[in-house]
């Protein structure tokens, strides 16, 4: 007799009875460290592998994140911790050949250039591993990349989740859902609000956002000296209005069947001078529905909820439901938008 | 090779090169009829059966809703219809017998008394027929009757998804959703507005809601007399407040894993005196992120969206991601937090 989904959070998926899964984390940046920070409190996940670009460390008991966060803002490397820790190149290659136990993995790289995040999924078919991989990729063409990489995920015996961030990812989801009360879908416009109290403090960050603004690109956001980004800064009073951003919540809602990618736009508001946020982060959901009424839902983020927390909860949400989906023999690609979330305890 | 879950919407799901999945409707009131005209444009899905209590209408080749809705209206049965029509007892039986090609069916009865649907939900587990079926149940403890045949749903080869309209349903899944950014969930509240001109025209359904005030019940309410409605209606200047109804969000997000029943409330504010909504339905999920914030996401509904939008929406959404797990052979019983709807085209 087949078993219920409903059932595996009690049984097959993570039964506290069983054990925890067993997760990586590649990328052990902002992001890399607060997936740390957030798995330290979970029963059902056990943080057990973690890898940056110098090196991995590898402890089936656990990682302390205390521990690999100290070590990593002295060492520049996970790989200087005692015992547990390994320099090497090739880290990644290294760390999953060391970690054959491990049931899932968030890719929390920064996707620099834009074909690296599809290389690391490479390695990671080439390696004979198998089980979930779990993503938070922002750009539409990085997202394409993976998707043409599906039919291997699947042989592969991989599952596959792109785009589980926040956006892509939570407000994506959230437009999934709040679609269904329409025939037709008009826009899903997603913004989002940042507000920080000094840029300097931020200046990859400012640059990257920088880069998305009319008349610049990567290349020439980053060339810029900061005397350069100050009087752009001062010329818009510290407000840096982004528009039309390549967001992959275009192609997900698209592949989902709920509108052509044209109707999606992201865009978002960062005040560089105060640490409020000048909106609260949101999507609206417009269409028309089967009377013919024309009316918009719409999701809003607490102001008081981090990026960090918004992309990393959902990325193990979408984690533990990849778990569920790999145990019934369900590999390939999947997107936030086609699968729920589970809430990790 | 496994195929993706992704690629169903393409392919195994509802291929366009293939049929549209062939639905029916039990239940003819308000809701079936919304129903019959949610399914009238699309190509994926074709409604080919409905029922009411005293018939049903069967034809392969699609029923026509306004037709439908007319003679139902005249003769009080889609029995009368001409051809296609039957009138018989035990008219749900004899709908599934009769239409045994059938793929999934919208439960759209009125659960009274509250035992009702489970009592339809035997009969479709005695009858042979397999397929996916869908609920819009509202209350905790008709839903705990349906999940106490999870197993002999998912014996007779039944994909059951329960909880799928609107409250408990679109909002119960964006709770889900909204819940993956925090470490702990301290609170769901469920808020509804609604604004009718004349109470008059709503006799049942304000009863209905009388039943679920304080010092009220179903039995009392029933046996209010107009002049003892209006009496009542005075003395609150025409609002119905209406708070910790019994709505089964709370087992369904308890079942979810992301918090206790008793951290989910749903209330509402019914205007009788005025068709403008007194306040926007929406969800509000408070928690705590692993920083140590309290923080509050917001799901709102457009007040221009009908309930019956926002409910037989979601309904067909889920069907069609039933239709998914049940060509797979996962049967059993599902709520609308656990399983990602998908748009009908």
């Amino acid at each position: 007799m087949t078993q219920s989904l409903s059932q595996l959070p009690q049984s097959a998926a993570v039964d506290p009875r069983d054990r925890p899964l067993r997760v990586g984390v590649l990328g052990f940046g902002g992001l890399g460290q607060a997936a740390a920070r957030v798995l330290a409190p979970k029963r059902e996940m056990r943080l057990v592998v973690a890898a940056d670009h110098l090196g991995f460390a590898y402890d089936g008991a656990g990682l302390d994140p205390d521990r690999c966060i100290e070590v990593y803002g002295a060492a520049g490397t996970l790989g200087a911790l005692p015992e547990i820790g390994e320099r090497c190149d090739r880290s990644i290659e290294a760390a999953i050949a060391a970690a054959q136990d491990v049931d899932g993995y968030f890719l929390a790289l920064p996707n620099l250039p834009n074909t690296f995040m599809a290389s690391v999924v490479d390695q990671f078919i080439a390696s004979g591993w198998r089980g979930v991989l779990v993503d938070a990729l922002k750009r539409t063409s990085a997202m394409e990349q993976i998707i043409e990489r599906r039919d291997r995920l699947a042989a592969a015996g991989i599952t596959y989740l792109t785009g589980c961030g926040a956006t892509p990812g939570l407000l994506t989801a959230a437009a999934a859902i709040a679609a269904q009360s329409y025939a037709e879908i008009h826009q899903v416009k997603i913004t989002f609000g940042v507000g920080i109290a000094n840029w300097e403090a931020y200046r990859a960050t400012i640059r990257e956002d920088i880069a998305h603004m009319p008349g610049h690109s990567v290349e020439s956001a980053r060339a810029m000296t900061d005397e350069e980004v100050a009087a752009l800064l001062d010329r818009t009073n510290g407000i840096l209005a982004l528009e039309n951003m390549e967001h992959a919540d275009d192609l997900m809602l698209e592949l989902a069947g709920i509108c052509d990618r044209d109707r999606v736009t992201v865009g978002g508001v960062v005040d560089t001078r105060n640490a409020k946020k000048p909106l609260s982060t949101n999507v609206q959901v417009t269409g028309r529905t089967f009377e013919g009424k024309i009316s918009t839902h719409t999701f809003t983020l607490g102001d008081e909820t981090s990026m960090a927390a918004n992309v990393c909860g959902p990325a193990f949400g979408y984690l533990k439901a990849g778990t569920a989906l790999h145990r019934r023999g369900i590999y390939g690609l999947f997107t936030a938008a086609e699968v729920m979330p589970q809430f990790v305890r």
